[in-house]
């Protein structure tokens, strides 16, 4: 089984590819060759028992996406995109890679004629408030940026393909990344980690919102279980409805800082330091706080069991099992 | 007051031309010039007291939608795509058409530099099967044919550009057009519109499904009064979600008939022809039957008030107010 990773140099293509790696096989198949592609050059996992090959490009460019099918993988797993704020400002840029970039490789494998699985990572940035206090699975996708008007279009396209039998899709709408790794970055969504992640190793964090901010989370490990889950489906299960919103936890802000307190003792809630921002709450305020995410449960998608597990789970992950 | 009207060749396009040209004015403003666009040669509107320009076209060829955006119409309806049955059949030319020229339009127009109103005709394509016996303004988008992604991803742009302030774009989902004039035509819908048109002129007409089978419809006058309205609405009531399922008229193919007696006596129902088609039938199956549309009943779009006012209307704007 050959697999291609789009977007293989960002933090969950990175999990994904060290997964993959680790298991050495991908629904029972073994795993023959896997290629990661990127903008800025991907990093091979550690212990692959299969080749890899590490490539970048840009992802619209002419001929681009028909150079990648060409080897005819397996799975395609399209994470690629330029990120929301990106997107905003950057109008023809977003379009071009998140809207053309996806467009372009749906009709590559069209013309290549075979069927691979597609895994499509969209995001709840497809629904724009205001919505219900728990977004069913039949909510209308109203899009208040750019970035989810592309995500939405790259389901609908995944879907009209499948359909048409030109591949076999499965787009999948990550909740907030939480725990996320690495340095704090000025996304809006970013204090949902920081007042997590820095406190855990002795750092101040700044919390930007009031504390009944409620919001929907899965961890890293939690994406990546769903990405795999959604390469090895039935797809005749999934029915012509290609496209799920994955489970999360629904927490408040409140309750991430009791969950913190309850792993990691009264120190390191001390280090959360308010400092109220109108602009990021009132940004914060059009996201979506819950789902009822039924179908994709019903189809064997785990989220985390609680906010504290998603804290474990950084813990385990990317601090060795220790708080430092 | 300068008016663009794309796919102005079509049925709808032509009334709506006949209409502005009888009006001299839209929302008060008067008319200095149209133009009427469509891939067949349109037709100029018999009175009209401003100058018509009639082109011929391929709306997704290079710098073609710069060309119509150039004189910088004040009002555009882009009424032009290729139909459901054919971009089924012929999947790049429904995209290159439904998908590349509704965005090369919205390209166009951002690069001018200019916001004009622009009316797009979506259609209750873009919703598939199962739904809820009336869908409500919140259901989601799962088109199970590619005309319906086309003008759900069309749907997808408006809004984004309209969000982004590049136009100011008003989005329309037309029930089926009924009775829709002419012949006889091949498309799965045509019984709906032939079952009436026909036996008021005398002729017979064959009726390929049950008679409890439900349907969502408008006459073609109605249509044009919600383009027009369309076309002069606050903007500002609309708020950001600016695509909006049009009010319709659900009856049954029996109630139908029954109007079709009342209207034109038993002689014309008794030149229904029942000849059931399996086929029909299971498409039929699919598409929705009844809408809840109180979004665009609140912002003033009217339906008709009956099916008897429909086929009121055919014979008043079709056969000069008489029964052959």
């Amino acid at each position: 089984m050959k697999i291609l990773i789009l977007g293989g140099a960002g933090m969950v293509g990175r999990k994904l590819a060290d997964r993959l790696a680790k298991d050495g096989e991908l629904g029972g198949k073994p795993i023959t060759g896997l290629t990661l592609y990127d903008v800025v050059p991907p990093e091979a996992p550690a212990g692959a028992r299969f080749p890899v090959a590490c490539e970048t490009g840009d992802l619209p460019a002419d001929g681009e996406t028909d150079r990648l099918v060409a080897p005819k993988p397996d799975v395609i797993f399209h994470l690629a995109a330029i990120v929301s704020g990106e997107a905003e400002l950057e109008f023809e840029k977003g379009y071009a890679i998140n809207l053309d970039g996806t467009r372009n490789l749906f009709e590559s494998i069209r013309k290549a004629q075979y069927v691979p699985r597609v895994i499509f990572t969209s995001s709840i940035a497809v629904f724009g408030a205001p919505f219900p206090e728990a977004i069913p699975d039949e909510y209308h996708l109203t899009p208040l940026t750019s970035y989810g008007t592309q995500k939405a279009i790259g389901e609908l396209l995944l879907a009209d393909y499948t359909r048409k039998g030109f591949l076999d899709g499965i787009g999948i709408r990550l909740p907030t990344i939480c725990v996320r790794p690495g340095k704090p970055n000025k996304a809006a969504s970013g204090f949902f980690s920081n007042i997590i992640r820095e406190p855990l190793v002795g750092k101040e964090a700044l919390l930007p919102v009031s504390e009944d901010v409620r919001h929907w989370h899965a961890s890293p490990r939690s994406a990546v279980r769903f990405l795999l889950h959604a390469a090895t489906i039935d797809g005749g299960l999934v029915g012509p409805r290609r496209n799920l919103a994955m489970p999360g936890v629904s927490v408040t802000v409140g309750e991430q800082i009791e969950a913190l307190g309850r792993v990691a003792g009264s120190d390191a809630v001390a280090l959360i330091r308010r400092e109220p921002d109108e602009l990021v709450s009132s940004v914060v305020a059009g996201w979506p706080r819950n789902f009822d995410t039924r179908r994709a449960i019903e189809l064997g998608f785990e989220a985390d069991r609680s906010f504290d597990e998603i804290i474990q789970v950084h813990i385990e992950d990317e601090l060795g099992g220790k708080i430092g």
